[in-house]
């Protein structure tokens, strides 16, 4: 495939927009040797490209296994190339489980990750007795009922600005674990829950624990009204279990 | 896992209905060695259920990547056992993409194929742009509009009773290859196509082999009428291609 390039400048910032299924990568994020990250795999491509290595910088920093419907990234390219080619060459070399849908400029300063003003990721479980083939890497298959009234009772305690260091793996965390969870919005389906999550930022695998959590409520182990403490007692043991990573995916992210 | 005999008997006949992603397998027909199939997986699980070897009937043969939301077969047991059990059971033993949704006591006499009335195949094709990374396994993603109009006109001369001999993959065929189309439905969307095969009976990659010829007429590489010239000529190279195996599924099978 060959580029044209535009023009030679100090720098050009592009925004992209990407699904994955993240089924086989080892999360988003490149740590030390892993290449089998999707920022890894972007990276390779964009350097081939380039000529030089380009870094990129995700919105969200998704764990092993969790999808993205709509992931973010913006990176740094010492000449001007035009942004649907980049997109072209990109989706030519990346493997069939990334898809770069859009690509566009953006402004100098712009940052996918600090620039963010909401995140919304989605959480599918399902409900009915059967493995649901088709859905399988997509949802988590609990194969029983849940008490959605409960859920809700719960969600309702979860919502607002906490401190939700119950709700980070990230046992060492030393920044602020201070979020503000807009909204936990329940799809309810005859054979699956869906489980929204909006909010400005999410600690490492809050996403998860929470959900985790809610289904300890809805499975009647534990009580709504438990959230309160759980939230006040800053401790991980006091959350429910994590949630498996492939009911989880990126859904958007707002600017 | 335990299960109940409820009875020895001659023997008694057991129908399912069965989903299963074919990615990852050889297709249904066991194959020699080749466990690697469909009907081999769900042997070994019987087998080690009853004590004794079990054979199962496929309504359709799907060939390798090629999905199943609605497969019948039928077996027979020497013991009664309650239908909802080995259901269970096989769910429990059968890999994560095969699920038997549906199992219950047949006549003694019903076999899958032989009694079969009429079968349903969906094609997708997939016509956007996007790799469709969630989809990428159950579609075929051809990334060009097609020319539907024309493909409607080349479905309405290829239905109803007619040899199929040039779309038939088979070669050595000594049976007839007379078989009655009844109907190729169009379901349109924005991205994709989907076509939909109901008939009797399908000869080997039939249906792969309207689709791909149905998609070349969508190219306008060949014209709606040219559909009669290779009905009547009878060699499988009058057709066009074979159609790739992941976009299609085994839908329903009706007796």
């Amino acid at each position: 495939m060959v580029y044209l390039i535009y023009g030679i400048i100090d720098s050009m910032n592009y925004k992209m927009i990407i699904q994955y299924e993240g089924t086989r990568y080892n999360g988003w994020q490149k740590q030390g040797n892993t290449e089998n990250t999707i920022q890894g795999r972007i990276e390779i491509v964009l350097a081939r490209m380039a000529g030089y290595s380009v870094e990129i910088h995700g919105a969200g920093r998704t764990d092993a296994g969790v999808h993205a419907y709509g992931q973010v990234a913006n990176f740094h390219l010492k000449e001007v190339i035009k942004a649907e080619e980049i997109r072209l060459y990109l989706n030519h070399y990346l493997p069939d489980d990334i898809d770069v849908i859009f690509l566009e400029t953006a402004k100098k300063r712009f940052h996918s990750r600090l620039n963010a003003k909401e995140k919304v990721y989605c959480y599918r479980i399902g409900t009915d007795d059967h493995k649901q083939v088709f859905e399988r890497k997509f949802r988590y298959h609990m194969n029983q009922k849940l008490d959605v009234k409960a859920m809700r009772l719960a969600a309702n305690l979860l919502m607002g600005e906490h401190d939700f260091r119950s709700f980070c793996a990230n046992r060492q965390m030393k920044k602020s674990t201070v979020r503000y969870l807009r909204d936990i919005e329940f799809q309810v389906e005859e054979h699956e829950i869906k489980l929204i999550f909006r909010g400005e930022g999410f600690l490492y695998q809050m996403v998860r624990i929470l959900t985790g959590t809610l289904i300890e409520v809805g499975q009647n182990k534990r009580a709504p009204e438990e959230m309160t403490n759980i939230l006040e007692g800053r401790q991980r043991q006091l959350a429910g279990f994590t949630a498996p990573a492939q009911g989880l995916a990126l859904m958007q992210v707002m600017y």
